[in-house]
């Protein structure tokens, strides 16, 4: 069944954007009386139909309601430094949605070669992944942000870094089952020393992923499928 | 330092390729007297430096070879189902290649929406992403093939099917450290009834990748991730 997505539900019956609307009436060309399924990206899932279609949108009655709808036991926080090539952070983007992470912080680094996002462009990519993956809970994405301003951030749970240079590391087998973590990504160039060295010295777990040398949007979706698969049940 | 890809290795002198040499030459601007490392995509990594530079020709001679670079102790063949977009299973690829595949089979299957794959185009995929994870022996690629008969071959090591149908599966956790593996992962749409009732009885095993329902490519990705994540030392 097709899959929308809307913020607007009220007194039991969905109001869908523009763009939705667009999309339903002119791309899929449904009439009232058609099923269709909505996220509303805080968690709930509806089975609905068509009553109504105006020029602007189209409203459906809700029939069902599934609420907190494939939602994790855990929070995954990844802050990733974009990465030049646009497409390959893009990507990223839409591979965590996929997975299931809840946050994602762009970072500023001492070596970032890309220092602007457009964050609209992403929440675009966020909202295709989620109706393409059937998650109901949109994930945030923040402004892009000062690496040494969030080092500084109380984050709840296990706080990690995943750098190249030398040191004692864990693996990052050795996150299991965290119900709250929050991993750190570096850019191409990998971090400074010195953000390596504030960062430790602010209580952040160096770890590893293994021993390939990975692009920063492989590193970033291998170490978020990592936190993932200690979570699935054997 | 800048490195490259050749096959031609004689008496301890690397031989650049056409492309190879205009890039090292116009793009780099590199020189007589100048140390590049090369690999040659079967297991060897060179330290060199650049003797003579013909119209044609880069030629280095060899200071030091390292043997089985970076291999791993374990054998991976994916074999996956070509996505309609294009740009998805090149970045299966990609990533295949960062983090150590050794055999990427294209398959055709009942619901394959792509048919054909360019292998000379994915061919150069990998060299590029083998020069920047550093890894000296190149995957196979094969030809697309069709699932039925990929099935039947016998394949030595664990032979793992991943689909989305209803029916017992293991775990990709439970696959722990497995010194030889092929894994098959579905086109959009999953395998068809019929190729998994064949799969099962040639006596391959079902497996699962978690609650998330993910795209081919991020299947591909996670599976293989899966993989090399049990050998990961703790």
């Amino acid at each position: 069944m097709h899959i929308f997505y809307s913020e607007t539900i009220q007194n039991g019956y969905i109001i869908l954007s523009d763009e939705e609307t667009r999309h339903c009436t002119k791309v899929l060309r449904l009439g009232i009386g058609a099923a269709i399924n909505c996220i509303d990206g805080i968690g709930n899932f509806y089975t609905a139909e068509i009553t109504d279609i105006t020029k602007r949108n189209v409203i459906a009655r809700v029939s069902l309601t599934q609420e907190s709808f494939g939602n994790h036991q855990f929070t995954v926080r990844m802050a990733v430094a974009p990465t030049k090539n646009i497409d390959r952070f893009e990507f990223f983007v839409e591979k965590a949605v996929e997975l299931g992470v809840n946050h994602i912080i762009p970072i500023l680094c001492d070596n970032s070669e890309r220092k602007v996002v457009k964050t609209e462009r992403l929440e675009k990519i966020v909202i295709a992944a989620m109706k393409q993956s059937y998650k109901a809970t949109k994930p945030t994405i923040d402004e892009i942000t000062p690496l040494r301003a969030l080092l500084k951030r109380p984050f709840s749970g296990v706080r990690a870094i995943a750098h190249c240079a030398q040191g004692e590391k864990r693996s990052v087998k050795q996150f299991d089952k965290p119900t709250e973590i929050t991993m750190l990504i570096g850019p191409e160039g990998d971090f400074s020393a010195d953000e390596i060295s504030l960062a430790l010295t602010q209580g952040w777990i160096p770890f590893s992923l293994g021993n390939s040398r990975l692009r920063t949007e492989t590193a970033a979706f291998a170490a978020l499928h990592s936190v993932h698969l200690s979570w699935t049940d054997v």
